[in-house]
């Protein structure tokens, strides 16, 4: 017999032989329809491949990142049967699993494939999978695989063959359809139930132009009809959403060739909406205790060969100016620039927890090929703070940063989102981690405690660390369920003995102080991206650019429309007048466009009995108010950061 | 006869032969007295010196620049003739007039100077002015003035005979010393009122230390002795008022070695003052129908050869950053990235004047030798602004930043400033200056038109223009009479085209705006060390880091203590509470040093009455008001910027 040590710690005796199918069907029937693959001993095998040895197991579903990408390393394989079947003689190169789907590129010799080819391939799968085909992964010699390929005259996978080792070569067969592969595979093609080619794309055999083009074809698969209708669905309402696309329409931001890729211009409605986030935090950090500071934009190589960012992430920096025999770089963090202000003055106990906060602009070097608009830039405005604290104030701190990610959480409709706590590798202390076993250990434990007692939902992830403490990661989505990394929230044992900082401890010692780097709303690149999409452009009238439009119907209500733009402005909103000489209808379909949340329509009504006829975005004619009832209703939704 | 033509116009008659001197005697004894020198035909000369040609004249007094240096340059001489009559044998090189005053370096052999022959050679030097000797001034050949150093053995004035031109060579002479001097000098001795010699320094002469040291000392005079108390007092308080001084005790900010020179980290207390400026400038502006934008801090090369930064400007960018075969700079002007803002969308003349405004952060190469304070640093936190706009919005735009500048004197207490104009010169079109004779004239004509209308001191300067258009340095000074230059506003044509910016016009034609440059508030850098000096650090009650400190007598009033604070925070003030285990007479003194506006001393009497005991910063007790009464005047104080 052998033992099974499930991820609860329970363990149970099997058969030698084995499988984690076998293993799940004794749990229940229900549960084994769901299994895709299986982790043993921390390798991702096939769910029906035998065992044979004492091993930890962890079944894996849609549920685990690991399941998803087994099921569509499994598409791929389909979708290559189908494609054979539709062109005989096709040759493959190689169908990984991507982020969201799969892909496989292939030599289709003249021929060129079309969207109608896609639906053509589409339905072939679905005729296949409905085969309910087993996956049959088979272990051969390098040379009576040398010898099929050969036969079949695939240069492209003899080519993948030269790499391999003997002894590790495994085939694996659904159906009709063979290829070298190290899998592993979902049990059979049945469980793939709902099937979207999604894409054709070309591109040089190993990127080099004197090799033949490849076609690339990309899909996506699921389990279930539902999940693959709510897919497309997303994807639609992402392209509308498109942060770029809203980005230019709405005068948020624009890039210039000579400026520089990755380098965001704010447009002047950006710039509003980015003076309303900086607001925001600022009057949250003061509140919550933080002084602010103002550092500059570069430093000598000193301070980053100090803060250990030279050399290790010289590679995100930018190259350093030579100055006065001097080397000076672009600040990639604001870190090394906070602890110069907290050392520049002799600290105590009593001045501890010491919060420094600033929205400090930091540069890193992204590849030209990765930048993506607001996404992924070079230019980096970071809600930065950074708090230097007592062990024993440690706790707390941490736990008031974690109310203030759940606070803005909220002001923003985020209702979906994960912590990602990241832990060190006892194995890797002194090598990848700091060598202090027991702060680690107190650390973990306290963010951990922390996550729990705030019923923050959170994973956690062995070895992720970063090289000076734990780490957390904040995972969002928004409103249509697009995943974006946030922020992160760090602690840090090392920067402060890297830089001397010490406070004086109630026992008149010098005491190195705890430093936690957080940043809950990231940076206003990739905050505001997020917005943008979250939003679909219509922002909640505390952050939009635009407040108030006022469309007087004609010429001679233009008095009046003044006098209210006045008193908008007096209470503080941002208003406009629409005087140009058109039609309503007009007025009110291009103020809609511009996702004003607020249009004010004024005609003969209105200047008699002194009020305002409410148009609300999204939400149409909202009757008439008096200027004063309006005024009053959207100062307390402009205060109290109502959702629009 | 020979024609005199006065700078108001008028010509008069003279003798030839007569002087300057001579000629203001005819106008009045009063006036003559005071004549140090004159202008004549546009050259500084002796106010003794015959003229015997028509000539253009303008008299010199204490009153204008070369006045001042004439008579401090002659003040030079005198020291000389006092230090040889104290170490006879000393040789001289040098000795000019500077900014403050004069200095003579000299070789004084193995002598070395102390402060108590300072005293020694002041003495003298009044006792010499006394006897009123006159500055003789003779023409002398080549080879009798190496002839008479040679006698005399001075290897020094021998060098400098060397560089000269034979019929250009003059000696001075006053009492019994004789200089070899291109002049001009005052009429006579009698004149220098009032001596004080301030510094003695060491150099090596021409700056070679293969050479011997020579000493410089240092010196200032007056035509009185009130005029000479006054500097020194100014001296005295320049040196408590020192920027560097109080925005270290303050905690306003730091230089860290680590970040580099000229690179100013500003502190929490700074940052405060960072902050509420900016929010001065934001609601000004705001008001003024600017709209804000933010710009990385970078660009390619290309954009500044666009601007033509480079080359021209390049001595002062920092060096570039070269990535992916491109070169990045840092921005030293913010302007190239405002004109992509505006290009980025199409405009029309409806949308002008376009006004776009930041606070954006510049880096500046100056000298490290050059490198003072806050006063000349690397890194520039600028209040810029442009303004695009039509030729007949111009007069409009460029009279309210007029406004602007002259409201902001007026918030912080600035009632001396001077406007200087500075024009292009006609001869010089197309080289040092844009080739547009019409607009310069038109433009030129419009600001000074701006200036006489709003009654703003100014004065013009030939030949100072940017090579884009006319341009104001504006010049304030701080209540102890220090000058600064402070800030520019310019106005330019030539950017427009370069950048190929246009707007559609009511002809529905391309044209390209005019565009005016602004920084009313200058940089954060030299503005806050002005008004740390202007305001000896004693910040009024809005601008002040710290508005309000609550001083409890004993530990039992500190629930009320708390309860206050808890009410000013509510108001918006900052506030904090000594809750030291000390003396209040110690809470007092200490509180007194930070220059907090107010304390509210807290005993048992403010406690049993519910009422605050005010102290005010430099004005002492004010008595016990209501907790109410208190927070409704400092708001009032705070809204309204009254001064402290």
């Amino acid at each position: 017999m052998i033992k099974i040590t499930f991820p609860d710690g329970a363990v149970r005796e099997f058969q030698p032989g084995t499988s984690a199918l076998d293993i799940a069907k004794t749990i229940s029937e229900g549960l084994a329809r769901k299994v895709l693959a299986a982790k043993i001993n921390g390798e991702v095998w096939d769910a029906v491949r035998p065992i044979y040895t004492d091993s930890t197991l962890q079944l894996l579903t849609w549920n685990e990142a690991e399941g998803k990408s087994t099921f569509w390393h499994s598409s791929a394989h389909l979708m290559a049967e189908a494609v054979e079947a539709q062109f005989p003689g096709v040759k493959f190169w190689v169908g990984p699993p991507v982020e969201h789907g799969f892909y496989y590129d292939m030599d289709l010799g003249d021929r060129k494939i079309t969207e109608e080819d896609l639906v053509v391939i589409e339905k072939k799968m679905s005729e296949l999978a409905k085969q309910g085909n087993e996956y049959v992964r088979k272990e051969i010699s390098k040379a009576d695989a040398i010898k099929y390929f050969e036969e079949k005259g695939d240069e492209y996978k003899l080519d993948l063959l030269e790499h391999l080792e003997d002894g590790h070569i495994t085939f694996y067969t659904q159906g009709g359809f063979t290829d070298l592969c190290r899998g592993p595979h979902i049990p059979q093609t049945g469980l793939i139930k709902a099937i979207k080619l999604t894409n054709i794309a070309g591109a040089y055999w190993k990127g080099d132009e004197k090799n033949k083009q490849l076609t690339w074809i990309y899909g996506i698969t699921f389990p279930n009809q539902k999940e693959l209708d709510e897919y497309l669905h997303m994807l639609e309402e992402a392209k509308k959403r498109d942060h770029r696309k809203l980005g230019k329409e709405l005068g948020i931001f624009t890039f210039d060739d000579d400026i520089g890729p990755g380098l965001p211009l704010w447009m002047p409605n950006g710039a509003i909406v980015i003076e309303q986030l900086e607001k925001l935090a600022k009057e949250t950090e003061e509140q919550a205790g933080y002084k602010r500071v103002v550092t500059p934009h570069i430093a000598k190589e000193a301070l980053y060969l100090t803060s250990g960012h030279l050399p290790y992430y010289q590679d995100s920096m930018y190259p350093p100016m030579e100055l006065d025999g001097t080397k000076y770089y672009l600040k990639a963090m604001n870190c090394p620039h906070h602890h110069k202000i907290f050392a520049a003055e002799p600290k105590s106990y009593k001045d501890l927890p010491y919060r420094l906060a600033e929205y400090g602009t930091c540069y890193r070097y992204e590849q030209s090929g990765e930048l993506f608009g607001l996404m992924r830039v070079r230019c980096l405005h970071m809600n930065d703070a950074h708090i230097y604290c007592t062990k024993e104030q440690f706790f707390e701190e941490f736990k008031s940063v974690n109310e203030m990610y759940l606070k803005y959480f909220k002001i923003f409709g985020i209702e979906k989102y994960v912590m990602r706590l990241s832990l060190h590798d006892p194995a890797k202390l002194g090598k990848k981690y700091v060598d202090e076993p027991a702060l680690w250990l107190e650390t973990e434990a306290m963010v951990r405690e922390v996550l729990i007692r705030t019923k923050t939902p959170f994973v956690e992830v062995e070895d992720e660390a970063a090289f000076y403490g734990p780490k957390i990661d904040v995972q969002i989505w928004s409103t249509i369920g697009r995943e974006f990394t946030l922020a992160t929230n760090q602690v840090d044992f090392a920067q402060g003995r890297r830089f001397n900082l010490e406070f004086t401890n109630k026992e008149n010692a010098p005491e190195i102080p705890l430093i936690i780097h957080r940043a809950p709303l990231g940076t206003h690149e990739r905050f505001i991206g997020f917005l943008l999409e979250h939003y679909a452009g219509k922002f909640p009238l505390w952050l939009a650019p635009l407040q108030v439009k006022i469309l007087p119907i004609s010429e001679k209500f233009m008095d009046y429309a003044t006098r209210l733009l006045g008193d908008l402005r007096s209470a503080g909103m941002r208003a406009e007048i629409d005087s140009r000489p058109e039609k309503i209808g007009r007025k009110i379909r291009d103020t809609e466009l511009l996702k004003v949340p607020y249009m004010l329509v004024i005609g003969e009504k209105e200047v008699n009995e002194n009020m305002v006829a409410v148009r609300k975005h999204g939400k149409g004619d909202l009757g008439t108010k008096s200027i004063s009832d309006f005024i009053r209703d959207i100062e307390i939704e402009n205060r109290e950061k109502l959702p629009l």
